[in-house]
């Protein structure tokens, strides 16, 4: 590949007017207006990479403002060297002091560090998915930041993964191109729903072939029985449904509830608590055994997951595609779960998180753990038809994308019809 | 008191070029420029309140925009309850996603908060630490949000801790405004600073009276040592010289680094690692024992700290103004140090951090643990002309402040000056 340059930036604040329908409501976030604090990078010669940062509604704007602050860190630079851009964004001194590494700014490299790799995808004529999972363990290894991690897991652990990892990889992408990559529904589930609309829901995840669903539970108990009584019926003793709390419960509550719960064996607990209580997390997942904890989408950074994997807080990873640094801290995180043997069962819906998520475990399976077993990912249906290479599911599994690119870019008719507040969807409310 | 109403917020971008003079450089902050994110509150009856997160340059446009999103939830609104008006803003559902509890969108919520306790002392003609003090047990756990704390601290717990600190209130704020509170002092220790330099700030801290210095260590251990050995020439064998690594080290360099300064017996060592690391905190104090952990800068919430206090992670709980949810999350904070006996010995320095943290540890003193035992504030001996209320130190002991307020407002004509980018001191450069 010859050198491009990044000489221009975009951003937009988009947001869309789900909490109208109760799309996505659970028992933490009533009324979410999904929303992508988008950036587009265009390079000198004619290519666009695409990122963004997800959020609920309100802030997205500071959000967007944020990504704007990261432009003199890429205008100009050679974007060839992703492991390198990745950490100069994460170690400028003055922007640390804003996280360190959490919240705002470190959603806003992300949102940079993912459009970066959609060029680079782009400009390479590939899906992510396949590009990563074709690189050599040594480049791999270049893309992670290891600082804060070594007494985890050293860049030679890592290697040691990934040689690992890479035997038999053309078998698994033709496996991957042929039968995708199982997916599990979370769409019957929001806790806005009333009880028909969440009978036919389970209805339509069994009829649609997905190996298991989700309920949102935390606001009342009584109707999270009642609820979960319903799912069983419909879905049977054995059928995978899991509980997701939102981080409604405090250490004692979660163990509480998850106990009243337990009759209906729940496949997982989903964030019992708050996502930065690695303790609580450990010792709620020791006194609900053999339920078992999984959580992730609000962990700020790899620190955090190392901590949870230590302690023994949860049983599956759930990374989410936009939160932590993009593309390379994920690497760390999956590298990371590899080592402690904890399957990765990502977040996603909310806007376009699957058409990213599925890319990592996609390269998860072709260059890392080399298994799909007890790993599935989120699948939420809605909000898809925006993108121009929207995920698709077949028998409730991700079909591996085939056009190059991260899946990241959104329709320029929806970004220009949700832009808040002159959008027409928004001048229209 | 009146009920009273907000009706405006002001923000402002407030710049100081540090970065000239090397001060406060270390290991991870080459070359700050100490900056504010700066809001002032306006009642309907004409009195003002001050707030600000502090950064150390780029990106505190984008925590500026922060806390500017924050208008809608103060404008119009009863400032009165603030117990309430805080949980509302750390609580809103879609804000939170940006977080939770973390990073930019958290630092506005605390400089909005810091403000309105500004505002409040300011109308009923009291030093914040004084206002405090003279609360009841019942009306000081009603400002605190015991989400997520309660395997820690219940409600309960925390009025125990407050009804046994308020008998002899009234004998410890005399006794406060007659001698003060303990400081140390970090001027002598910055890395840029040559030996002669640091050989004659050391001699003006004891010339001061403080109580103990502290060295910034981290960038090169040989550096370190010599450093160090001149520190000890200069003040002896004997007096407290804590050291501070900012974060540089992960958990294995930590200890090997800090067992090679052992000879110098430390009296603390300041965040070693990554503030997000409770697990390695606890490792690092264990294998460097008796040498004791001091960190919490960059702790985000109270969450972090509740871990550390759990796991045995420090021996100094370094609590700052004004990174997590403002006075009311600082007050949880201390009460949870209470509970678990460690002393509260703040951070600060920056702009304005001294000006705002004397309240908090003398509000300890006064109403939650009554003792000054162990504990000093850090106190750097610059930008404090700048405001209107500037600390008073005398014998190396902050003077309990006596205007009313949180000592928090910046004089106008600092703002103006200092305003990026268009202020004189930006516009000269």
């Amino acid at each position: 590949m010859s050198a491009y340059r990044i000489v221009g930036m975009e951003t937009h604040d988009i947001r869309f007017p789900t909490s109208l329908e109760l799309d996505g409501s659970d028992a933490m976030n009533p009324d979410p207006d999904y929303s992508a604090a988008y950036v587009v990078l265009k390079t000198d010669d004619g290519f666009e990479g695409h990122g963004f940062a997800f959020t609920i509604g309100r802030g997205n704007d500071v959000q967007t403002t944020a990504i704007k602050a990261l432009e003199p860190y890429v205008i100009g630079r050679d974007a060839e060297d992703l492991g390198g851009l990745y950490k100069e964004m994460v170690w400028d001194s003055q922007l640390r002091w804003l996280g360190p590494e959490k919240g705002v700014m470190h959603m806003a490299i992300s949102a940079v560090v993912n459009a970066l790799w959609d060029l680079k995808a782009k400009r390479e004529g590939k899906p992510l998915w396949l590009l990563l999972g074709e690189m050599t363990p040594e480049q791999i290894v270049d893309l992670v930041d290891f600082r804060y991690l070594s007494d985890a897991m050293t860049r030679e652990d890592a290697l040691r993964i990934l040689r690992k990892g890479a035997e038999g990889k053309a078998e698994r992408i033709a496996h991957l191109k042929e039968h995708g990559y199982p997916a599990y529904t979370t769409s019957p589930g929001w806790l806005g729903y009333g009880d028909d609309k969440l009978r036919r829901l389970c209805k339509e995840a069994l009829d649609d072939g997905f190996e298991q669903i989700k309920l949102k539970v935390g606001a009342d108990l009584d109707d999270d029985i009642r609820r979960f009584k319903v799912a069983r019926e419909v879905c049977g003793p054995d059928f995978p449904i899991a509980i997701d709390a939102n981080q409604r419960w405090d250490v004692g509550a979660a163990i509480r509830w998850v106990n009243a719960l337990a009759e209906f064996a729940p496949h997982w607990v989903e964030e019992p608590t708050s996502p930065d209580d690695v303790l609580g997390h450990a010792t709620i997942a020791r006194a609900i055994a053999p339920i078992r904890v999984a959580t992730g989408e609000h962990v700020q950074n790899r620190m955090i997951f190392k901590q949870m994997l230590q302690a023994g807080s949860l049983s599956f990873l759930q990374l989410d595609s936009a939160r932590v640094g993009g593309v390379n801290e994920n690497i760390a995180i999956l590298l990371l779960a590899a080592r402690f043997g904890v399957p990765v069962c990502p977040h996603a819906g909310g806007v376009g998180l699957c058409e990213l998520v599925q890319h990592l475990s996609m390269f998860d399976y072709v260059a890392v753990t080399g298994t799909m077993e007890g790993r599935v990912i989120e699948y939420v249906d809605h909000l898809h038809e925006h993108f121009e290479d929207p995920v698709v599911i077949e028998h409730g599994r991700y079909t591996a994308p085939t056009r190059p690119g991260f899946s990241s870019e959104m329709r320029r008719e929806s970004i220009a019809a949700h832009s808040f507040p002159d959008g027409e969807v928004w001048r229209n409310q």
